[in-house]
């Protein structure tokens, strides 16, 4: 991957492989026609999202009793998608496995549609989450309708290693966070989801990859048909794609196969993230993460300096920002830091990172109490 | 506006202003930061959000007790939303101009939440919609939530010229294939809705300008909290919204208030599809129109060539193809051909149009019949 001048260390929109950018500028412009006017209904835009789906295939290694379908709007569409299409009444019951805000916020959707329970203790506000939990089978009643947890959350900066044990309940997932970052055995899924915006493409779409046995036309009562699975499988839904973002996500697939694919995207992944936790480890309490060793994640790293006062965390950010590193501020409700490095994050924005935090740690350790 | 080499009718996403288009590409790529890669919580992007919201109020006179606000998606997501947020109740009634497929489809959605009305008479399938209808005062019910009605329908190429009277009912409309082509009096207004692929941007925005007696915490029961509009006020809605397309739609609104503002959009558009709209009267019945000329649409101009075969349409559309006007294809439940002509069309390619359909015509009526 090409490095850079400035490195953005957004959660989402974030940093993008630099080689893309410079593809998709030259596909824009023109007297001729731009991608961005390419009709929904050409056989042209057609190819592409036809050939995205055969690489998300090859790239995941898809069986092929799998649907993968894009829709628009972002994961946090699907915190309401997933309980209308696989909770038909009021009685259906949907499992909740709650690691932090994105799985809380889906659990308070599904109780809306049906019995959305928790399976877990859940964790009260303000305190941190840290644990990828995994929950023991007597806490799965087995007539529910689908086991949901959230494979990385990006606030806290938990991530399973390994998805939970769902007991036969269909396991559903968002990945939006993590996807196409590490192989995954899509078998063990009932259905997988994904927004753009971190690890394939600018925000603004999203990609389900499901179960086909799960897809049905009965849905929660009186629910959007924009919400309705099925409806994607049967009309010619292509035409509420936004267009630019499926283009850039066939860029962004094939630059993953070229990689190496998502075997590399993920030994990338824990290069990156080691090289920071590490440095945090050794810092001798300077810095400071919350998650788990076994559940940190490879994605998003929050940490906050150990001072008794805030100015030092907001200099690192002022300080980072001058030496272009971009959008390090952690989560508005947790504040200090948060690293967010996804794919398109080259090593070397890393090792500039690194090196700054080394930098800022020897300055404040030197200088004299103000 | 610059002229092109290649012109493209389609009916959206679809053709944008070359100047823009030159614009954006300078700020996609490079080393340092790229647009695609703001992060919807930097100050940055709330200024151009900020920005938008300000030109719209500024080129559309829009009210002080009117809120204006973006969603993800598009504008068949608006026709859930509008039931959900003005139906609180299964009692409550919605009422519905049906001109065409765009507020049929509406309508079937809004009887899911409350008392879906059509007020008009709905015009059977393979029927043609051909008129901006007008319903009288005895056809509206005064204790209607609101009237709702589509300002633009493509397919059929019907348009109002001026709204229809409400009688106090909050008047809602989609104006995805129309917004910002011309002037509108925002106060006689309830709701006003515009997906972005038309007239402002590329696909995947929607525009929302709402008088804020209208916005309540209260919606229909169990519906998404995506689509409620007291969520857009409360909270950071903005991380949800593709970056791109508010850039690029930041371009398109001060282009439009450089170019004249709606008013010269307003007089282009009608410029543009007279020319072709007298071409067809012109034609000795070669060509065909099919709606009623105080309805028909100055963005969309389906049209048939007169002949008892269906060859000779093809033979037009690849023709056409040849000289580098594309995507003239008129919708598939109609055939035929349509030439949207949006506000990103310039004159010279409408000028292009006319030139080919003139020799088309001559060449079919000079030729023996084969």
């Amino acid at each position: 991957m090409l490095p850079r001048e400035v490195y953005t260390f957004s959660p989402g929109p974030c940093i993008l492989p630099l080689e893309l950018l410079k593809d998709v500028k030259q596909r824009i412009p023109g007297d001729k026609k731009s991608i961005l006017e390419i009709s929904p209904h050409s056989a042209e835009f057609k190819s592409i999202v036809d050939e995205n789906k055969r690489l998300l295939r090859d790239i995941l290694k898809i069986p092929e009793n799998y649907e993968v379908f894009f829709t628009e709007g972002g994961a946090s569409f699907q915190f309401a998608t997933v309980p209308i299409n696989f909770l038909k009444s009021p009685e259906d019951k949907g499992l909740y496995i709650v690691t932090g805000n994105w799985s809380e916020s889906a659990l308070k959707e599904a109780k809306k549609y049906g019995k959305g329970v928790q399976v877990n203790e859940l964790l009260k506000k303000g305190q941190v989450f840290s644990k990828a939990d995994y929950p023991e089978e007597a806490k799965i009643d087995k007539s529910a309708k689908y086991l949901y947890y959230c494979d990385n959350e990006t606030i806290y900066g938990v991530e399973y290693s390994k998805p939970p044990e769902s007991y036969g309940v269909p396991l559903v997932t968002d990945m939006t966070s993590n996807f196409l970052s590490k192989p995954i055995d899509v078998a063990k899924f009932g259905l997988i989801y994904a927004g753009s915006q971190k690890n394939y493409a600018p925000p603004g779409l999203c990609t389900l990859i499901i179960r086909k046995d799960l897809i049905s036309d009965k849905c929660a009562p009186n629910t959007p048909s924009a919400f309705h699975f099925s409806k994607y499988l049967k009309e010619d839904s292509h035409e509420l794609l936004p267009v630019f973002d499926i283009y850039f996500m066939n860029l962004y697939l094939k630059w993953i196969r070229a990689s190496g694919g998502v075997e590399v995207m993920h030994e990338l992944a824990l290069k990156k993230s080691n090289a920071i936790y590490s440095l945090v480890e050794k810092s001798g309490g300077f810095y400071r993460t919350t998650a788990d060793k076994d559940s940190r994640s490879r994605m998003n790293i929050p940490f906050i300096i150990q001072k008794d006062d805030d100015a030092v965390n907001k200099s690192f950010l002022k300080e980072a920002e001058k030496n272009s590193l971009l959008q390090l501020q952690g989560h508005r409700s947790v504040g200090g830091m948060r690293a967010s490095i996804y794919n398109g994050m080259p090593v070397q924005g890393v090792d500039r990172l690194k090196k700054f935090m080394t930098e800022f740690k020897e300055a404040v350790e030197q200088k004299p109490k103000l």
